[in-house]
């Protein structure tokens, strides 16, 4: 019987050399015999749930040897638990862990989903916003915000970089890679900053890093203490915010007008703040651009409080009517400001790339946080972005972006014209949002609801640290098509209003 | 002659519609002409460095249209620069800033390198050991720890996945992943956890991050306070202490001995201890497995006194004797165990992808805290090691690779018997390095030197918080061939012979 079983059993298992070991204990010196111990071993893993249904199990020859044992016993443990339905085989697909399970109440439930009541976790990292509690965010369609024109992205060229560099890539590529980022890379975006944002640097200062996230993270752990009181725009980045309260830090939270930060009112609040974090280029959500006096005050009060200032250059290759303004990094003169930048809008986002560009003298120190935190980046992304730029393939495109940007904010800025007249629109023609507001409504209600409807609106008042002083959304047009623009508008009048009925 | 400029110029210029367009502001208000005002600006951008030497301009045409105005002052000023060396241009290549420039020195120091003597930044980020004081690490060579086997990696089947996705890729792959990762990697990495390791989890309490490092970080940022006191092995993992002592805890170094961590050492330096990060597989650097009785003291201690493990089970999937013992979180009833593992050690180093289990009732306070540190993993690479998994090349290269580890060991611990009798060995015959212990030397300043002869050897002592208790080395044999063995130790005998006769 139990050879026959074990002839039955081999001819199912020949293809089964990539199946996973699993962790099977046996004593040779125990009294129960082996093929009992290794029957009872499968059994409660199945049981308790580490082995799944439908998940392949090894040769009897494979764990055999793994286990340093003879190929009798495995046999006769694996008939066993065949004959009893732990395992099923099947011609073709061999044998595996049997789908059709006595319990699988007892498969799901871990024991140690047993949580005890006094858990001790951080109160910083109570962090407000689960993303299932806005559904708004990271969203597919109409006004995603941060979404880029997906469909335009010059795919072919892309994955020719990504096959070429499959085809050179050798051992050493796969070990850890410099924790600054790949020279190449570093040095193309040095002459690109220097170009188009009058940067000033070498590639030595330059870190790669995941995004613009990651790079305020690591400025914060270097240049910040958990109580250190810093500037942010009022309304600001949500997201931005939440990291600097994870580092502990105090938000000073600096009205924004039609010149971007205010200065003066900033040295009102706190003229001693640590640092200030800005978007210069396109302030996040109200879309202005800063004045160069404004650049000038900043950057004063920068030298004359000690202060840092965090530039974060967001969406700074979009601007569609007004001459370019330098970066603060490019017009200071005292190594008071990083500056930070990110591919991902300009990109891709889920290629997860940035930059910062680290004061000479700092350059170490943010190393060896750096290599601390996750030490370094992907060797082969990089790779492929630096060609990506080298061979002109990214100021193409970004060309072609700027015109392509421009002609769905026109449409969308004369769509909401046409259909919701009266609506406020602020900031300059730039970037791949632009920000509406409408007073007396509940804009997160709005866009909770409108979510439902598949459209995405990103409510303006969670961007406020303080009390929301001014209701609207913020609307991505990056993703939405010229064609389809109107449609949009027209579903985001039905949703403001649809709240309008509600309220009466 | 302008004309003539114009004519000449323009045959130049053909190819250039991949040059980035630099930063010229203009005004046309202003009394200067505007064919001086961009003369001037491209001028202070060549002598400021934001414009490098032999970086291609852009086409008359194209900067016209950009700064909106026609294209004869552009092209006047264009001549200008020509005419006085500041642009130069070549047959086939077009306009570029000039090689030769009058003075490099005024190109090289930028005006914002003058650096204020007060700058306030923080002490916990002074972390020890920056990288180019440490010759030993990260280099190319035998002994070097962490490095793999990288010639056996199954390139040629890595890259046809690398370029299936290629084809695969769509629109919907550029947006932002969810960032606890790719459910696809996370079923398979539940799977593989649960079959091998007896981890008890669901594919939702997966977080996919970039290495062991960052799982370290994000563990500690949602369970640890500044100031929270963690039992660290000792010796330990100096990058892990790092990133302890960058988030401000206090480490408690708790001895190993030959069954690991010393758990009533433990109690009796500090009963209270908010956590303690251990790796019970292969314990590094001394290379001890920890016993399934010492385990269950960790686990009894964690839940007496309400403390979080964190378990990086570290070089696994390597063991060459010993039955494996269930992990940490495995045998854990009380949702205690965060379970920390990464691919850099079965994969390769640069690819950046690990992950973390995540107690079920924290998944969400972990997500959060993620999303606000950079957003989430990368797609691309995640995809590809989800395929490698699923379709078996994950597990077949690991069997591959113990069985070759194994005999690169055998190598190793044979050639080091032959040449340097009396060397003590620690540890278990398991993972990707040995400790080697000699009493009354300076390991450090050996390894310094042996460095300078291509001789990677870490050095022990650093791997002490406290006073070193011991002197050695911490030897790394994935990346040296059997047949390379005896000659690397060879090596290592004259650098220990070569010191001897120094302090003689």
């Amino acid at each position: 019987m139990a050879q026959e079983w074990h002839n039955h059993y081999d001819a199912q298992v020949r293809k089964v050399s990539s199946a996973i070991t699993p962790i099977i204990s046996i004593d040779r010196k125990a009294s129960r015999p082996l093929h009992q111990q290794i029957y009872d071993e499968y059994r409660s893993a199945i049981l308790g749930g580490t082995l799944r249904p439908g998940q392949t199990v090894p040769s009897t020859r494979g764990l055999a040897s793994e286990l340093g044992v003879s190929r009798i016993p495995v046999l006769t443990a694996y008939a066993q638990l065949l004959a009893e339905g732990y395992f099923q085989s099947r011609v073709g697909s061999g044998t595996t862990i049997s789908l059709a399970l006595p319990s699988p109440g007892i498969l799901k439930k871990s024991p140690n989903a047993r949580v005890p009541s006094r858990r001790p976790i951080t109160n910083h990292s109570a962090l407000p916003g689960a993303i299932k509690n806005q559904p708004w965010l990271r969203r597919w369609g109409a006004f995603g915000v941060g979404q880029v024109a997906f469909e335009k992205f010059p795919f072919h060229m892309w994955n020719r970089l990504v096959t070429r560099h499959c085809r050179l890539v050798s051992a050493k590529d796969l070990d850890y890679g410099d924790p600054m980022g790949l020279k190449n890379l570093r040095d193309a975006i040095a002459v690109y900053l220097g170009t188009t944002r009058g940067v000033r640097c070498s590639a030595e200062q330059i870190m790669i890093v995941s995004g613009s996230q990651q790079a305020l993270d690591i400025c914060s752990r270097v240049l910040l203490e958990p109580g250190s009181r810093v500037w942010m725009e009022e309304p600001g980045y949500r997201f931005a915010r939440n990291l600097l309260v994870l580092n502990g830090c105090v938000i000073v939270p600096v009205p924004v007008d039609h010149e971007g930060l205010n200065v003066a009112a900033g040295v009102r609040l706190d003229g001693k703040a640590r640092a200030a974090l800005v978007t210069p280029s396109h302030q996040y959500p109200l879309g202005v651009t800063m004045s160069a006096s404004r650049r000038m005050q900043l950057l004063d009060w920068a030298e004359r409080s000690q202060s840092w200032i965090l530039e974060d250059d967001y969406d700074s290759d979009y601007r569609y009517e007004s001459m370019p303004i330098s970066s603060l990094q490019g017009l200071d003169r005292n190594s008071r400001v990083v500056y930070i930048g990110t591919f991902s809008k300009v990109v891709f986002p889920s290629l997860r790339l940035g930059y910062i560009v680290i004061p000479e003298d700092l350059v170490e120190r943010f190393q060896a946080c750096r290599v601390a935190m996750d030490i370094g980046p992907t060797t082969f992304t990089q790779a492929v972005m630096g060609d990506f730029i080298r061979e002109g393939h990214f100021s193409r495109h970004i060309r072609r972006m700027r015109s392509l940007y421009n002609e769905r904010r026109k449409a969308l800025v004369e769509s909401l014209g046409d259909e919701i007249p009266g609506l406020e629109i602020t900031g300059t023609q730039a970037g791949m949002h632009l920000c509406t507001i409408r007073e007396g409504i509940q804009d997160r209600e709005i866009a909770d609801r409108a979510a439902h409807a598949n459209l995405w609106l990103v409510p303006l008042s969670p961007s406020y640290a303080g009390k929301a002083v001014r209701q609207g959304f913020i609307l991505g047009f990056g993703s939405t098509s010229v064609e389809e623009m109107p449609g949009a508008v027209r579903k985001l009048r039905a949703a403001l209003r649809d709240v309008k009925r509600r309220i009466l």
